[in-house]
């Protein structure tokens, strides 16, 4: 085949060991926090009927399905996203119990114009909980983003919190209303932090025809406090009572200093309906938001048939892996091995063999070399593999029942019985200061 | 949307919970083995360029493809299986080391004739072993076969082994040479165990003109032992050298009772050059083979350019999954929760979030119910998730600094101190009998 035919399609990606490990780690720490808490995995088709998608995700998102004709001319497009699959999945299954807590980690594909850290084919990771209208839930999500970041280890952290019926009130309050003004509005304010304030009042001016003050005075308010709301908006507001109860629950899950009310947290997407979020790391500005979503009370009776309340959160695997190898938390490694049993020829088979299979029995990952090189190109893979610790049995060796374990980096080597192998090996392990997955 | 627009296509399957949570866990345990002896992941777009997967798989498999126009025009399908596309990752990526291991667990897509069992988005699960032609990697994919099978606790098992060098030798011996006829030959010894061994024979006659005696002759050798083969061939013939080394290379590994000859194991693909096997759970007759593979060394050479020799084991991961049920080895549930702490408003929301996080941390898996109902609705919620243990605080306990723990199945309930609530929890656990994950 042709060289440029071997490369990825545009757009899509290999992903090598040395990215992979630390990726399906980090995966791991995610969905092993997510089942903390209860919430179930689930899976669903790749491919879903087009129906099913077009028209959920504005007209670019139409424009942007893999969509085409199958086998049996079924018009077909693959999943854009996992919220709108879900959906479909709770209408198909009136037999799942409610509340219905589930977390799905999978590709979704948009033929997006490729750009830096954009691309066709990219990872989803949803947590989201069906059939609980309650603050609780709410309060959930929140704890389930900082429980997330904990595990990952990303240092400080903002969770940013506002509610759409408080965004709407505040609309209202400054003379917008009608789902069109009101989306469009909000399509805007979520371009603040890409854009400058002043040209976000700009374009409600001059895209959704605010007057220029209340645009001034709109802008002022979602960037000013709460204190900047509770003025304007009746004591007994629903939005602001839900916000907050919402930040009183926080205190009492014990994450109140991780969250923090931001007005103009907008999200762009039509479905949200009251809780949004967005979350920040404090090492990394500008960066962006790791972990999304909010409350959407309305989207699963449009879909499923179903009058559900549903809220969730969604991670930006790309992103937050990008962000943890920024703060330097993602260590390369081209294998898993922890250590390489050297392949010394047919005279010691037996005796090699059975050191991999101790060294395996005692939880270490082992790679034993495939070959007959040389010794010293046998070294020189297993320290590109970022393997330090090699055992080697020679004829002598074998003879007297010893394994020689040699450490690349120092040099070092001893012969060892091969009764215990597994504890030499972590020994040296432990002196080399490699330890596998975790070493450069 | 109609009620059959939201069921999944034709041959796709929505995976819920109570299949995903133990297939889950297989996976885990087979992606543990293949680390354990090096393996490194591995990950490829679903989506690759028509022309790298067309012509690998047969004018059947040509036909099975989902293949599609992009956006840019561009004649692209959805993968057919992990092995071609592995083939263009080495090409594309010179600077992997060899020998390189690497597995792949994800989906692959076929536009199959939708039968019980058999779908058109599965998953297949691999692992390779490529840049070494040792007969030492041969028999470390055996190694890596026993070692799943005994980690998944099926019980006894068979690999059975062959090898295409010596097949072919067979073949020549009764007169049947040319690449053509050669896997035509195959193809149809590969259906024996599906038909009858005299419809083997009849099809080797009627389709690929042999002679009447020299099929009833091949048929008698290869469904006989090891010596039918030697009797009829050269003391060095090459094929029963590799084969008997092979074995003797098993012997050293210690899992020489596991390995059979089976001189009809044919692998219907035309790509394999030397070892092949297939692997049937004994106490599951007729299920079929739930880990098959074998040597490879021309396929990279012809794809990637790379004169590479290759040698891989594939799983059938929706079979394997079938047989652990069938032998009772899997266990559904609909949560991976196995406690839950029960809501009581608002007055003992702080003790009630408490609780869940201190079992959390104590890494118990716990469902807060997030909402606000009647106590017998959150017992019967639990009841279904599978989640036998339940803690409630209420205003009373919550003065005293209890919780009161209640096991579901017995009514069993008692009020403990808060501070050791997850050691409680756990002794309960025991008690009920329900572990989590593992419990019914």
């Amino acid at each position: 085949m042709k060289k440029e035919d071997l490369q990825p399609l545009k757009g899509f990606r290999d992903e090598l060991p040395a990215e992979r490990i630390p990726k399906q780690a980090m995966l791991g720490t995610i969905a092993r926090v997510f089942e903390s808490y209860g919430f179930a995995p689930l899976d669903s088709p790749a491919l879903e009927r087009a129906s099913v998608l077009v028209g959920k995700y504005g007209e670019e998102g139409d424009r942007l399905l893999y969509r085409f004709r199958d086998h049996g001319d079924r018009d077909v497009a693959l999943r854009y996203d996992l919220t709108v699959p879900l959906a479909r999945v709770i209408g198909s299954h009136p037999e799942l119990t409610m509340p219905f807590k589930r977390y799905q980690i999978g590709k979704v594909w948009r033929a997006e114009r490729p750009a830096r850290g954009r691309f066709r084919e990219f990872m989803q990771c949803d947590v989201d909980i069906l059939g609980a209208g309650s603050l609780l839930a709410d309060c959930e999500c929140l704890q389930v983003i900082c429980s997330v970041l904990e595990a990952l280890g990303v240092g400080a952290f903002r969770v940013e919190v506002n509610n759409r019926k408080l965004l709407n009130a505040l609309l209202a309050h400054f003379a917008i209303s009608g789902r069109d003004r009101v989306h469009a509005s909000l399509r805007i304010l979520d371009k603040l932090g890409k854009i400058p304030a002043e040209d976000v009042r700009d374009l409600l001016v001059s895209e959704v025809r605010w007057t220029p003050e209340n645009a001034a005075g709109f802008m002022d308010c979602v960037t000013g406090g709460l204190g900047e709301a509770k003025a304007r908006l009746p004591a007994d507001d629903p939005g602001l009572a839900e916000l907050e109860q919402l930040l009183e629950l926080a205190e009492l899950a014990g994450i109140r200093e991780r969250v923090h009310v931001n007005l103009s947290i907008a999200r762009g997407l039509d479905y949200y309906t009251g809780t949004i979020y967005e979350t920040f790391l404090t090492e990394l500005p500008g960066f962006g938001s790791v972990m999304s979503g909010g409350r959407y009370d309305d989207l699963l009776k449009h879909i499923a048939g179903r009058d559900l309340p549903a809220i969730g959160v969604s991670l930006g695997i790309s992103r937050l892996f990008a962000g943890l190898h920024e703060l330097g938390l993602v260590a390369p490694a081209a294998s898993p091995a922890r250590v390489m049993v050297a392949s010394y020829g047919a005279e010691t088979a037996r005796e090699t063999l059975a050191c991999a299979k101790a060294l395996r029995d005692a939880g270490l990952p082992t790679d034993s070399f495939p070959g007959d090189a040389k010794l010293g190109k046998q070294f020189k893979h297993a320290h590109r593999l970022g393997v330090d610790v090699v055992c080697i049995i020679g004829p002598e060796e074998a003879e007297q029942g010893l394994v020689r374990v040699k450490v690349l980096s120092s040099g070092d080597q001893r012969d060892v019985p091969a009764a215990g192998i597994a504890d030499e090996v972590n020994r040296a392990l432990e002196k080399s200061g490699a330890t596998g997955i975790e070493s450069g």
